[in-house]
């Protein structure tokens, strides 16, 4: 049940770096390699999407899929980030960052406690989506990105939803990778110290799934959902 | 090991919905409620810091620690974000956002697909803090909101880490909570389509701590760590 929405060909290559894609503190953490991006961005189910409006930044949690070298986001027409962008010409300044925190990193000194996580962030321009296939492309990676296998197990969306729905892309192009992985990095005089240290990772995966109680008699649980 | 790190008396009353508070979509979503807004805060790992930058904005994934009605973010005083808090006056526009995905919802239909979440969105500005005795509470506040208790069990930061840590508060004025809870929303007319529909909750919690290789001999699990 992870998050694997490409269906593309395995990706090579990295994202060429730019300014606002090196970063000033911890260089090393840093990494460009596009098939790393695209397996952090397939495993979440958020991203934070950031904007400006009226010279303030707005940054809203909100789904996204992946197809390729294209991220899409979906809402209502009417919410606020996707009326900007329909308004918008050409298009709308956006940054979409998808984080894991992977475990908790404790140091006998309190100073080098930290996280180990796994970001992306990816600079750019959103803009709407109107032709129709690729609407329905991208409203089908949504649905896989949340449960691969299951834009083919449920009904597709009618006109009126379509009609309701606005559709936004954002192309990796000015990507970047941030991690921290490994243990503790306390100062070498600090190793005495009688401070228990090192990693408390997370729970990863899922509880057993909750049937609606208005599920039609007879339907079994997909197998794209007890492998879990 | 939930993340508790308020030391004032439980919070009673809303925060004032603004302009930017109040969704444009689904309302009935959003709360104003400060016991329930510090909860969700409570419970994160990192937030989701925004800014804007050259008139774009920037999305960075941070630690963050609370202590009453006020954020604390901290980094190198070289990072980005915090060096434009310190030369900004008065102060630097912000948006910072913590999210928890609680499950997945899984519709018979495509369009209702969606995510059981709770968010909290603190608008605001950003102000570097200088007084030293803020910057302790802070800096405890952070170590203490990754594991509670463990402020008193560890080094305490000297003087030239100090001096390399930038701390900026964010005061809780301008704040919403957003949440979807419950259960499938499909049409009426679809309940009888043959697809599963129900929630797949995401798991929650720890596994075993993994002790750094160089702990010190007969240094045991802290009694805050084997509760997870």
């Amino acid at each position: 049940m992870q998050g694997t929405t490409g269906t593309s060909s395995q990706p090579t290559g990295t994202y060429p770096p730019t300014d606002r894609t090196v970063p000033t503190r911890s260089p090393e953490r840093a990494a460009y390699d596009k098939e790393l991006v695209h397996a952090i961005l397939d495993e979440g189910y958020v991203c934070h999407l950031g904007f400006v409006r009226d010279g303030a930044p707005v940054v809203l949690p909100t789904l996204y899929g992946r197809v390729g070298e294209r991220l899409y986001v979906h809402g209502s027409t009417g919410s606020r980030p996707l009326r900007m962008t329909g308004a918008a010409d050409p298009g709308l300044p956006v940054c979409l960052t998808v984080t894991h925190v992977d475990a908790l990193v404790l140091a006998r000194s309190a100073f080098h406690h930290s996280i180990n996580y796994r970001s992306v962030v990816v600079h750019g321009t959103a803009y709407e989506v109107t032709d129709p296939e690729e609407r329905r492309t991208a409203l089908d990676a949504l649905v896989e990105h949340v449960v691969p296998g299951r834009s083919r197990d449920s009904r597709p969306a009618n006109k009126k939803e379509l009609a309701a729905t606005a559709v936004i892309r954002l192309d990796l192009n000015e990507v970047s990778a941030k991690l921290r992985t490994g243990g503790v990095n306390d100062e070498p005089e600090d190793l005495s110290l009688p401070h228990w240290a090192g990693l408390v990772p997370l729970r990863k995966g899922y509880d057993a799934p909750v049937a609606d109680p208005a599920l039609a008699p007879g339907t079994a649980l997909p197998d794209y959902l007890s492998a879990g």
